[in-house]
């Protein structure tokens, strides 16, 4: 193992650079401007790896190309782990409040910025600088490794589920691992091992069949904004617990571990409120706000529509009030039977003289790793050696759908390794990783491999 | 008497004519294309007036010009009685929806069609025919008239406002009368004697300094649109009255006559949900609709706003949610008062985490004259003999501000005696204003004079 973490240490000036050299390309997936600056990064991926040693290829899809990169064939059956990442980036917008320009990697306080820094090229470039450094010392793996490298995160992730299902055989593993979270502190190497699932839901009531004079007929018809705002006032009681008949009866109660584990967890009330720019935080009562926002179910209203919303006013009963309404859902929930709950009370709460209509929109299943098990194990004990800290175990309150499908379609659990800090500014201007995790994560990610193995075996 | 009536026979097919005539001048006072067209149609009433025998003047104001029409000066001091009125119209769209061109106006079925026919050219144009009965039959009219006919009734009548302070000596009267309102049917000859004033309120809270990840922070944190629709639930109870104590305390209780007088007003609810187009009523219990929407207070919302309101889904916990509220008031609830109890109410409501804006809107107070007293039971009796029919007396929902300012300037009561029917399409493409109202009208209008003289001497 020596040589291969040597190695890690020796090349640190050119990993920066290399790094640098992939920041420059602007793989924007969202711009269609910059369609053929995301084919030429999914070139440049592919090179690299060939260039690292592995075998390495460009998978046409509908939209934009996947990557796929193997260790070399060996004789022999090994465990076989998937390292997912992606080289999409997020639109740089607004470029005006950038202090470097995105696409031109500059090195700060130790850290590199540019769009894609963190989210995700820094996180599974690190990944490959471990392979890299087993294959150029001619050290022995004692595992296969598929990278799934795709280009369309940040897009929804449409043809990586195709792929999935059509190269089902190819990519099945014991173990998927994903640098694309975070981690509260450079003390604080995190395992993420529980993500929130989401339920959406659209709901209109109906009342006359046009906006109402207010002073002709206002005062005998039912006004369909009030309607909308008691039932909906109803649906979250004074404790902050949602008021839907059902609606915890799946959800899988935090061990004590999980909860002592949390309160190792860095955490500030007053930095917390000045972060949101909030004079006070609410939330379901006996709860910590970090299991709040991450590991228990909520019902948010996402938006507000009815009547006359322009200057001044106007003097109307309007036709009709919509609410669009998520729920972050945790295990074991499920999107389908969150929203048949939730209509069947809204239909129960909607008064007379009003009409109810219902569209159900998306919906992705919550996601949980055992913290304690063998392979959650090994990878924080990993984590400990890589970054000289105990580290923590985190439930994210974000939904990660891909990581829902690597579980339905290949059957394997996820390792959540996030490299992120918490001020890295994923998706706005002045996106940073910071060295130090991106030399920590490499150094886990060489560690990883053997104490995986042997957890798998 | 009986030559003035005479008169009012012979002429109608020339008064239809001259109705024509000045309909088909489109005086949009909203519009700035119109702007010419207002001024033509201010001269068409200054000389139809002198043409008839009134002396009449153009106001000019900083918009539209106002019309003042007066009987000749005679020796000795007579009761005088203001009729006023309103040349401007509302805009003609859409016009695809009209049957015949707006402004081209048409007979069919009894009816003049034109934008204006009702609101408010025709019913001026009635008492104007009275006065010319007067004038060129040589019937000595037992007061002196002044007509104020104005060009900004469709956009706020905010010179009429200036202008009633400037000449208030000259407009000074025993009191107005106008007939700017509606008739149940051509049955029902009506007296309006109140009318519901309002108090309009814009409320904004706020939460997070932005809008925030529904999975990162969604939880820990009050949701706006969430805390909103709690604190607007609670201003109505499930019997329809407002919960904002002492709403209702300066409330005149409806009298045993005027709720007997309703009930005789013409009414299906059947028709009326039809009307509307919902499958049941809603309103404050231990009233009829009729009541509900002309005679007691209301709190309507008018609009929300909240977070992302455009297609799919957006997972935020938006930073802030807004609704506009009218109070519909009646007599003797004020504006101010109104609000104020609101804003403490609203005050009292807000949870923690969350911060609240309110912006005062516009008020108009209610209106409110006696429907059994001697100027009332004249017009009633005039109503009688013109239409043939028993009278009703109404209270209307809507707001005439001009109304409350013709009290307070001039300190003079207005008798409302309408003479638009349901079905007439003010403020829609298809207004007409029918020929019997508009006859029927004019003789109303003649047998006035004698009977309010005589009420007010």
């Amino acid at each position: 193992m020596q040589p291969v973490l040597d190695y890690l240490q020796t090349h640190r000036g050119r990993f920066v650079d290399e790094l640098c050299e992939y920041l420059r390309l602007p793989s924007v997936s969202a711009q269609s401007k910059h369609a053929k600056d995301v084919r030429a990064t999914a070139d440049w991926v592919v090179n690299h790896c060939r260039a690292i040693g592995l075998k390495a290829k460009k998978h046409a899809t509908d939209f934009h190309p996947i990557v796929t990169a193997t260790t070399p064939k060996r004789p022999g059956r090994r465990p076989h782990f998937l390292v997912y990442g992606h080289y999409d980036v997020q639109p740089p917008e607004p470029l005006h409040e950038w202090n470097s320009p995105p696409f031109e990697p500059t090195i700060r306080n130790g850290a590199v910025y540019a769009r894609g820094a963190t989210d995700n090229k820094g996180q599974h470039f690190a990944h490959l600088k471990a392979v890299e450094a087993f294959l150029k010392t001619g050290t022995e793996l004692p595992c296969d490794l598929t990278f799934v490298i795709e280009g369309e995160e940040e897009v929804g992730s449409e043809s990586l589920m195709k792929f999935l299902r059509q190269k089902k055989r190819e990519l099945e593993c014991d173990t998927v691992v994903v640098s694309d979270t975070g981690m509260p502190s450079k003390k604080h190497p995190a395992l993420t091992y529980a993500l929130r699932g989401v339920a959406a839901m659209e709901v209109t009531v109906r009342g006359p069949k046009a906006d109402l004079h207010s002073g002709i007929y206002g005062g005998s018809v039912q006004n369909p904004a009030m309607a909308l705002s008691q039932m909906l006032a109803t649906l979250r009681d004074k404790k902050g617990r949602i008021a839907v008949p059902g609606f915890y009866d799946k959800v899988q109660k935090l061990s004590a571990h999980e909860r002592k584990q949390f309160k190792r967890l860095p955490y500030s009330e007053t930095a917390y409120k000045k972060l949101l720019g909030v004079n006070g935080l609410f939330g379901e009562a006996g709860f910590t706000a970090i299991e709040q926002r991450s590991a228990r179910p909520t019902l948010e209203i996402n938006g507000l529509t009815s009547g006359y919303q322009g200057e001044g006013s106007k003097t109307i009963v309007p036709a009709w009030a919509r609410v669009k309404i998520t729920c972050r859902i945790v295990p074991n929930q499920q999107p389908g039977e969150i929203l048949l709950l939730l209509k069947k009370q809204l239909k129960k709460l909607c008064p007379p003289g009003v009409r109810l209509e219902i569209e159900e929109g998306h919906g992705a299943e919550p996601y949980l790793v055992s913290p304690t098990g063998p392979q959650a194990r090994a990878a924080l004990g990993v984590l400990r050696e890589a970054f000289g800290h105990e580290p923590v175990i985190l439930r994210e309150g974000g939904s990660i759908p891909i990581i829902t499908e690597f579980k339905k379609v290949l059957g394997a659990d996820s390792l959540l390794l996030g490299l992120a800090l918490p001020d890295d500014n994923l998706h706005s201007p002045n996106e940073k990783f910071d060295l130090t995790c991106f030399h920590n994560g490499a150094a886990m990610s060489a560690r990883l491999w053997p104490a995986l193995a042997a957890a798998s075996s």
